[in-house]
């Protein structure tokens, strides 16, 4: 048989026509983001296994095809399934869903792309197991491999999932693949258990790039604490945010809080997760951004501040120190602080009435967000991701689907440090640019360690209405160029502003193109993917 | 002028004819390790600026020279300052020895390869700051940057190092200088505060590696806790030894235990670094290697290992917390369990003879080590590395220096999962290799994570003494090769070693092999420092 001239009839040849898509409907799906994007996809291949993987990257070599690897697709607010480059290739690694080692003792997992949050959570639940993957605030479908690629976040210990896994198994640009860190030994019994392997680490060069399709990992579990409290509490009265925010490093850094361990969300980013934008029946907006806050629970009227925490405690003795430090610390400086441990969640079990006048607001729903199905204990979550769906007119579809609902959304995520006045400038930034844009200001921040805080700021919209498309791309624009400016760089972007950042070394941004060369000469994997291209581009010409 | 046509005299017209040595006496110091070594020096040169470093590599490229930068030179069992390639030169980077930034509140510090444990230490305690470094169990005098560089570990919290420090500057070979992390983006407000900074991270490619010389980097600092017991035990118990691994790695998942925050020291350990080898008058050694034993203090006799760890505790209740369930899960399995906190240590104080009496030991002494003056607490301390001494006949020198007093000493470093079955193996390994060259099995484990342990197996030989110089370099290779075979491949590596150890993936090699050519086209650094090269020789051909 002759080897097929057609690109897509060899792809078919080599995985089956099953998996290679090219009608329209699917292209469609894989077009659709959260906001407007233009990039055509020419066909959607399914790989189920690592050489299956590289047989398409040099399928793509031979043929010069644009690859866009994705695992579940859920970059809500950053790309979703959306190439960056037009005519690509999308190669959709959903059936690659494999959990392919655990080890309970040592706390440690390994998954391929397709594995999603709530299949890890389900899997440990059904070995019975004492252990957690932090989760996002994103959907439970989302791809566990592939947050953990883009440097995302959880909550809980071991949140920051980039710094708590190891032992990629990348396929390279160059159709090679290639085990990272102690896996350069071999399947040892070292392979998992270590960030690093011997000599210089390339594990680094393979988030948030180009360079290669990764196609397992492992990651490291958190055991489910002998003791849990959840915590809330409000900051209203605004020269409280500094003390408090001192108390909150001061925690931490005594490993009362741990890492990634409590949230500060400002109140539109609250009601954001519990409603949605109260339009007029003719779809008008409110007559004032105050008038919004009249709908925040009894409780939290007149919040600046909502922050929500968790306490990891060794033993009962340990979880009343952690209350006691931080009642202490944080106490003085917070309204409506709520500690919900064992006891005082049985307690608001039996006293449902009693306890919703006291907090004002609906005990059912705080006892399951912020104890027995805390997002901090590893519970995939719904609260955080129905945001999506703020500034849709109409009803919520029961399966999310921001993508196929034309929910607008764009995502800004940034770091700061640990201080107040970094706060406060940062977040009056956001503020000013969402409202000058007619828009909420969707403001959160997570400890990412003691010394910065990660801030999540969404823009959400609905791209059927009006303007909202094209206000809320300029206000996105406006808001990452803003908080650059002023020091707080993005720490993940979305595949419209690739070409948008600029880092200030320019050593670095030609040594990354010349790392580009080097693992995918071709340019055949997802060109234009945090390669700060555009600066590529301009010195191209001098190779 | 016309430009030097001698590489020396141009380096001395670059540097100033003080900064660079070239005479036989400096020279031969840099020839000399705790091992034999054959490599010769041509020149040493003491560049004092990032600029000096770049001229430096600038001339390495004009003239072909062997650059071999090293920060203190204290590297000792691993080659202290001696080149992995002959008729290199050194470059010193002692002068750069600038704390060049410190933030109190962030707790972090950013600081030049020139400057030492003791001095930050100095530094730290002259800012009365609440903040400290973990310190190795190496000498006072060795260089932060360079045990970082070179993935060392550190006592207590923030001990894996390079885990802990981000923001390199670096010179590459091919004389650009670059910043990694935040420092993409210039010397913004989050420089330091993050490990990875937007897009591919090259941080990992610049530990353990010779694509570039680093000339700073920040690291994160502890806080010291409100409350800090010494913990110490023994376990005399050969069956003991599973159940106390287990309850030691459950106190780490609960918190109670911080990363690197327990040492297991077998016998022979403790015994060099309290005391030299009992030597007959007339040199000779002891009849049996079971006789060294009876040299342990009364309460240490018949131990298997001795445990010494830290609690941190973020107040008193916590302390007590902490101290509760220590005693619950490891107390059953281990003798002479001591904990020393505030109160301990003062009745201690006061109690000096009665205390003598109970230990066993000299309380001073253990006071000094598990409180007061605790390397847990970031104190540099000679106590561990005075045991490079150990096979020396006569008394040691009141400054070491090991490599001038020809001391003896090889090191093998390597890590296992945190588990008995694996622990039990890789000792019996370390054990019968040692015994099996009439050497004493000198070894320590130390917890890293929950996952893992890292251990440090030291041979230690008197240089001037008959044989012991080739029977501790065969014991050294048979070792690593043992361990390698069994599963614990090497994290770090001996400059004798560099070329024995192959990774199983060859693709691996080859990586790095390009991403040597790339960073240093013309292979002026360090050459064969952690590049495989044995491997890249042979491929070198196909280029």
């Amino acid at each position: 048989m002759e080897p097929a001239t057609d690109p897509i009839e060899a792809l078919r040849a080599c995985l089956g026509s099953a998996n290679v898509a090219a009608d329209a409907a699917t292209r469609a799906q894989y077009e659709s983001a959260t906001f407007q994007t233009e990039q055509r996809v020419s066909a959607v291949v399914y790989p189920d296994s690592t050489a299956e993987v590289q047989a398409v990257v040099a399928l793509a070599r031979r043929f010069g095809l644009a690859l866009y690897p994705i695992s579940r697709g859920r970059n809500w607010g950053l790309g979703s399934r959306v190439p960056t480059r037009d005519e690509s290739v999308v190669v959709d690694l959903r059936r690659m869903n494999r959990i392919v080692d655990f080890d309970e003792q040592l706390s440690c997992v390994t998954v391929e792309p397709g594995v999603t949050f709530q299949q890890l959570a389900d899997f440990l639940e059904s070995k019975g197991s004492g252990l957690y993957l932090s989760v996002i605030g994103g959907p439970p479908d989302a791809s566990v491999l592939g947050n953990t690629l883009e440097r995302g976040d959880g909550l809980g210990p071991l949140g920051d999932r980039c710094e708590s896994s190891c032992a990629l198994e990348a396929v390279l640009g160059t159709g090679e693949c290639v085990r990272t860190g102690m896996g350069m030994f071999g399947p040892g019994p070292m392979s998992g258990l270590m960030a690093t392997g011997l000599g210089p680490e390339i594990s680094g060069l393979l988030f948030q790039s180009n360079f290669a399709i990764v196609t397992r990992l492992t990651l490291w579990l958190a055991r489910i604490p002998e003791e849990f409290q959840g915590v809330a509490f409000a900051i209203k009265d605004p020269a409280a945010l500094a003390p408090a925010v001192a108390a909150l490093r001061e925690l931490q850094q005594r490993g009362v809080l741990k890492a990634n361990s409590f949230a500060l969300w400002n109140p539109q980013k609250f009601l954001a997760s519990i409603m949605q934008y109260p339009f007029a029946a003719d779809g008008r907006a409110l007559a004032s951004p105050e008038q919004l806050l009249s709908h925040l629970p009894p409780a939290l009227r007149g919040a600046h501040w909502i922050g929500m925490a968790a306490l990891y405690s060794a033993s009962k003795l340990h979880a009343r120190a952690d209350r006691r430090l931080l009642r202490q610390l944080l106490g003085p400086h917070v309204a409506r602080l709520a500690i919900l441990g064992r006891s005082t969640a049985s307690w608001l079990r039996f006293t449902r009435p009693f306890a919703a006048k006291v907090l004002g607001m609906d005990p059912d729903q705080m006892l399951r967000l912020l104890y027995s199905e805390s997002p901090f204990l590893g519970h995939p979550t719904k609260f955080s991701s129905q945001s999506v769906y703020w500034r849709k007119r109409g009803p919520k579809a029961p399966e999310l689907d921001p993508d196929r609902d034309r929910c607008g959304l764009h995502w800004v995520c940034t770091a700061i440090p640990f201080e107040h006045a970094h706060l406060a400038k940062h977040a009056a930034i956001v503020e000013r640019v969402a409202l000058g844009h007619e828009l909420e200001p969707n403001l959160s921040y997570l400890n990412l360690s003691e010394r910065c805080l990660k801030s999540f700021a969404v823009i959400a919209f609905d791209r059927d209405a009006d303007d909202e498309e094209s206000r809320a791309r300029r206000c996105h624009d406006q808001m990452l160029r803003e908080l650059s400016d002023a020091g707080y760089p993005p720490v993940r972007l979305g595949i419209q502003s690739m070409d948008k950042v600029t880092p200030a070394d320019t050593t670095h941004i030609e040594l990354v193109r010349r790392l580009k060369r080097l693992f995918d000469p071709l340019d055949v994997i997802a060109s234009g993917h945090y390669d700060f291209r555009h600066a590529w581009m301009v010195s191209d010409g001098d190779t």
